[in-house]
């Protein structure tokens, strides 16, 4: 089986030329930490998920880091067990931010119970000998998608999620960028209306303020839409404007509108080939990536940038785990550190 | 004398640890061209450019590609005749866009008479033997910069021309990044406001379409400034500025502010460290960097981006010769090409 992504520098002989079959190395153990949900998996080379367990983050009153931490080790062991204590290439995880990198000192946005909180050194510990890596979750993504998804041969790509908030991850020049402090790649603060709505950020005007699903249903009720059920969503939205509802469509445009302007900015910018867009909010289909398309040609106009083509991710909701691996797997083009 | 820029992965002997005397290796032949002037130069290891010559670009009705040619070849020939034929260790080129890339067949917005001119080709013929490296003449300033520069010893910089166009380079984890096609760092397109004045580019709302010297004078003679002569620049207009003249000031807080803006986008993005700014418009000081840092300031908020400092270019007129020589010269960070 040939394998036309796995160009460049290789460090490691079994990703030379013709693939290995999965079942010649160890598996690495992913993990992926949003406020939502906690999912564990053993990823093969190949990028299957050979096993998987997910739990609700645990996010009430009564969680503390440890008990979070206690959670997240005896769904670790569960999984590992279960497979039958198979040999592990390494441990790499995904988690939202911020984060200190690479040691991973982590304080999720949300999940208030981890607040520099030591994950890469207490996973060292637990699993000692073996590589952990830790990244961004929204990097996870955006490395899964180029390993093994919808960016797969391409040495110049942006990953995006689309849901409650907009992150993303850069690949250029065939590696991952991680600037500075390990931040790049957070195209919903890229600026698209200097005096549009206020950001979480601080700032104004930043493609997440405007893209992001509880942005979009705030400006959605404010012009008049009124959902089915008290907390909904922008997937609720979608669905409405897919079913032609005229303040639903209105937001959709405005998103994809504001998603388009973004990606011509980081396009010219990087001279980006492929962006990949996951993320609850990119299942809206056409009625986001229809705007998206007009705003971008209208924006992209230098004979490069016309170049660019923006499609689904291809992974779905494992990318984050897929990435993980990839840190360990890959890590000649995706880990630049420790 | 130590190097504290020259840190990283080295292939070439002279540049671990401590620096050679620059007498210790030739001197790359360094070639910078532009619609306005074509600079030549022999820029040793250190970055002193030892010999300089530059004239106007030959650009009438009656210059042909041969002619703009034959022009070039003399002045590089009296350049290295005049210096006693000295060892050359390449040959390093800025050139400006768009071209192929890393082919180099070149067709400069502002040099007509070169359409698809085979420059790298017939520098490669004329120099045989010798490493030959064309690059786009911002990227090179941005290189120049890293390389000896205000971006010295900094991963992550972002190296910006703010003149006639408003061109850039990118530095990130310690490397050029050239993107798909060579074009990375087209910072002038960067959308600073969707429904702004329409760019050369096609687009609308670019930075360039707002802060290039040309379109600040277009916006400042509609407000009604009435420059001294007809045919003003943007400098005239930051002179006005500084002696006080209310639309020229506006026009400068004009152009600052969608610098900043611009810089705030590329910061999330791509978690600068350092922004470095040349450029003719760039040396109207405070009148363009204190509005560039207001908007700066107001945007770039997430806590990564809050450390990125904004500063001027160091290297003056000479900063695109030495970023073509270090094409020739670190090669390991600014060429990643054949």
């Amino acid at each position: 089986m040939s394998e036309p992504a796995e160009r460049g520098v290789m460090t490691e002989p079994a990703e030379r030329g013709v693939m290995t079959e999965p079942a010649d190395r160890p598996p690495a153990l992913a993990i992926d930490i949003g406020g939502t949900k906690m999912a564990v998996g053993l990823v093969e080379f190949g990028g299957r998920v050979a096993a998987y367990d997910r739990i609700s983050t645990p996010n009430g009153d009564g969680v503390d880091a440890e008990g979070l931490w206690r959670t997240l080790e005896s769904l670790l062991g569960k999984l590992v067990a279960d497979a039958g204590n198979p040999p592990l290439a390494g441990v790499g995880v995904g988690c939202g931010g911020p984060m200190t990198w690479p040691d991973a000192e982590v304080s999720p946005l949300n999940i208030p119970a981890w607040r520099a909180f030591p994950l890469r050194e207490r996973l060292r510990a637990r699993y000692a000998g073996l590589p952990v890596r830790v990244h961004n979750d929204a990097i996870c993504v955006a490395v899964g998608e180029h390993w093994r998804g919808a960016g797969r041969g391409r040495d110049n790509v942006l990953g995006m999620v689309v849901s409650t908030g907009v992150g993303g991850g850069l690949v250029l020049n065939g590696h991952l960028i991680d600037g500075a402090s390990g931040n790049a790649g957070h195209i919903g603060h890229v600026v698209v209306d200097p005096e549009g709505p206020p950001c979480v950020c601080g700032g104004r005007g930043c493609l997440e303020a405007i893209a992001r699903g509880p942005g979009l249903v705030a400006w959605a009720q404010s012009e008049g839409w009124r959902p089915g059920q008290a907390d909904a969503t922008g997937v609720d939205l979608a669905d409405d404007a897919r079913r032609g509802h005229p303040v639903a469509e209105s937001a959709m445009r405005r998103a994809g509108r504001a998603l388009g302007i973004a990606i011509a900015s980081a396009t010219h910018l990087c001279d980006l080939e492929t962006v990949a867009i996951g993320g609850g909010l990119s299942q809206a289909g056409a009625m986001l990536f229809d705007p998206l398309e007009e705003a971008l040609r209208r924006h992209a106009r230098m004979e490069f940038a016309r170049q660019v083509q923006v499609v689904p991710a291809s992974l779905g909701q494992t990318s984050g785990l897929i990435g993980a691996a990839a840190l360990i797997f890959a890590g000649d083009r995706y880990w630049n550190a420790d």
